[in-house]
């Protein structure tokens, strides 16, 4: 039988409902990357995929296909626990910039490859390139020697690393093909065992400013990540995390930079910091685990508080933010301007949003925020569209706070004021006030381990 | 909203299962045509047409938006009523080359525009193209003239004539995305609405060798067509036909021609005939149903008699046949070969299939007929592959026959003899022999009429 009928034939045969074979996934992305196989019948497929679903065999043989093709790091013989966290991405999620620092100054190791990012604000990449000066494109070379010295980077995904996903993930913006349980996590996956870690926390959001909108699909994003790299020998965790509210108090690029500087320096908002410790610490119990030879286990609260504690230690002697500043150095950034922020990107035009009446702020929602710092600029709707690193906005109130008439909610960032009226227009639009104080919100839902992990 | 923006929020659209707009289905074809959307942004949407559903209206609407985009015959100044044909397409289908010239003779005017086809045998254009001489590319002005001097032309759609389909089709036929009642409704239909009809039968096929292989799958498409024909002010009829076995004793191009002859000439198959028939009685109801400004009917039995006694009539007599080779003859072919059908295309192999044993031929199923036929060169598997129009099949026994052990089943026709094997094999998977003989087959299942026909 020709290449063109065996492609159409498995095209059709997905169609169907039918599962595909790990022989058949690899034969069609093997074909996708030589030409055998044309963008608009991959488009097909990854919309049957959506549509007649994506079995765990499906998403793991689209993982391994994936990481056929691609050239991954080689870490071996930089000494140390090589960990990684990674997030299924959020409003106001700055995590990395805390963490990453962090856990290199507690001992870790941390390869840290991001990317652009679309959505509501940019990537981690889009964060960092608020700091004058910081290169993110690295050679797997300068990634190694500044891991043996510094303790981590954070980079792009080069070419080379995640040449199937670089494709694909371009098809499926194109074609409204994202939002699939099993092609997120082979596209998480397979980039992050390119890595080559020992092992892997995954904060996986749920709620209205995250891909998985409710505790059940986060559940199953999280749950086929972990199995994916249990299967593949690489021990994972992952933590469903809260993103029904944005986390922290800024939304946008520049903004999110100087948050996370703060809260380096031990000033930051109690749900930001809580996230941030929480993962950090399953990355310590995982090496903890790999060096005991033991398995991962779901921490106890006072196990978890112990690690939580350490790591305010690292935070509070200023260790996590020098560790920022060498990596920074390193990658040719202004250290200056991260001890002096307002040297980083500041918008032209600052204005408030205000509460339309009293009473107690119930809900901020997060994905009315996002869309409120996409107006402004500071995310990008397309993946060749660009963004403005110094627009976004910060909340000046976050639920259950008590509020007055006409006290600010939130100061919006941009450099076009006819954005503010968009902008605020859809902030308000995830604003909820009403007589009684909200419920309490719980930040970490869940924590699953590997099985053979 | 930017185009790129729409056009993914519409894919997404009915990714999520929800139906589009008349408009929004006008701008993605539109934009389709004008390359604002891309070929893989359409083969996206197809699948997600094939998965998520078509409605009703979504049909409807893609058919106007294909017509909107072609330019249609105009044949207002040819007089007479002009009535065309269509079939689903089957396995032996060679309805159309005794139909077309017995409603010419009978006084309808018939301007048949066919494809190619896919599938187990060419399309009529490639039975056409076993006639020696004969030209199937015809202009417009060609058309009209032959339609008022002929009353009948057999030709190729222009690229004018349905400019979307032609790309939709060979798009949908290299995604697996064929199978659509709504896509396959919507490509006919408006191929048929360019033709300037007055009315229009439709031969809906169901069973193995049908798109169609159950009656409600088979009714759900004539439904659609015939709703599509009411809205678009076509009176339409769709006869739903049995394909489980094949039509006639031939299955192949130049094998079917000859069967046609035959059956021009009076000598044809029951079933043939019996088809053939009802679907030319329902044509010149149609058109005693216009002239009297009623609505159609079903026929009753005595009713659908009297027209296929009255064919009957014009066969005999030889008006039919002639009427065929005049076509031939202003289409340039060879009248000759027609009249002495040895001048047609032989193939150079020739072998039978034998029983494997004793008893009543209980089944023979079309799809493994249509299969054989296509392993011996008869059909195309892709869009732009050859046919070898000789190649083919003749049946030497038909349900409900009794057989002898080793008596010919079928004759097969092919230039390769190295098919020979593997058509065999395939042919006899569709053989069922048993010990009684199978109940009666029925030929026509259902007629649905226009509502406001």
């Amino acid at each position: 039988m020709g290449t063109v009928l065996r492609v159409v034939g498995l095209i059709e045969k997905k169609r169907r409902g039918q599962e595909l074979t790990e022989r058949e996934i690899e034969f069609l992305i093997d074909g996708y990357m030589k030409g055998r196989v044309a963008e608009y019948q991959m488009a097909a497929l990854l919309m049957a995929f959506c549509l007649a679903g994506m079995s765990a065999s499906e998403a793991l043989a689209l993982t391994k296909a994936m990481l056929r093709a691609a050239k991954p790091l080689e870490l071996r013989d930089v000494p140390g626990q090589k960990l990684d966290k990674h997030s299924s991405g959020g409003v106001g999620d700055k995590v990395s910039l805390v963490l990453a620092p962090l856990a290199a100054a507690m001992g870790l190791k941390v390869p840290m490859l991001s990317g652009r990012g679309l959505g509501h604000t940019g990537g981690t990449l889009d964060k960092l390139s608020s700091i004058p000066g910081l290169r993110t494109e690295l050679s797997p070379h300068q990634m190694k020697a500044q891991l043996r010295d510094v303790g981590l980077f954070m980079a792009g995904q080069t070419e080379e690393l995640a040449p199937v996903d670089r494709r694909l993930y371009a098809l499926r913006d194109a074609t409204a093909t994202v939002a699939s349980v099993g092609l997120i996590a082979s596209s998480i996956m397979s980039k992050k065992l390119a890595e080559d870690l020992d092992a892997l926390v995954l904060d996986v959001k749920v709620g209205s400013g995250a891909f998985a909108q409710s505790l059940p699909e986060a559940r199953a994003l999280a749950a086929l990540m972990v199995q994916i790299g249990a299967r593949m020998g690489l021990p994972t965790v992952a933590v469903i995390t809260d993103m029904s509210e944005p986390l922290g108090r800024a939304v946008g690029n520049a903004l999110e930079v100087k948050e996370a500087l703060s809260a380096l320096r031990g000033r930051a908002s109690e749900d930001l910091m809580e996230v941030t410790l929480t993962l950090t610490a399953y990355m310590l119990h995982l090496a903890d685990a790999l060096s005991a030879e033991q398995p991962p286990q779901r921490l106890s609260a006072h196990v978890l508080k112990r690690y939580k504690d350490e790591c305010m230690d690292y935070i509070e002697h200023g260790d996590a933010f020098a560790r920022l500043l060498r990596m920074v150095d390193a990658q040719g950034g202004d250290a200056e301007a991260l001890l002096n922020p307002s040297l980083l990107p500041r918008a032209e035009h600052v204005e408030p949003v205000e509460a339309p009446e009293e009473g107690y702020l119930q809900a901020l929602d997060a994905y009315w925020v996002g869309q409120a710092a996409l107006l402004l600029g500071a995310g990008r709707d397309r993946i060749d569209a660009s963004v403005d690193v110094a627009a976004g906005l910060i909340l000046a109130a976050k639920p259950p706070d008590e509020l007055k008439k006409g006290q600010p909610l939130a100061m919006l960032h941009t450099n076009d004021p006819a954005l503010l009226g968009p902008a605020k227009e859809a902030f308000l639009e995830g604003v909820r006030i009403g007589q009684r104080p909200p419920a309490p919100r719980r930040l970490v839902h869940e924590v699953l381990l590997s099985p053979q992990g």
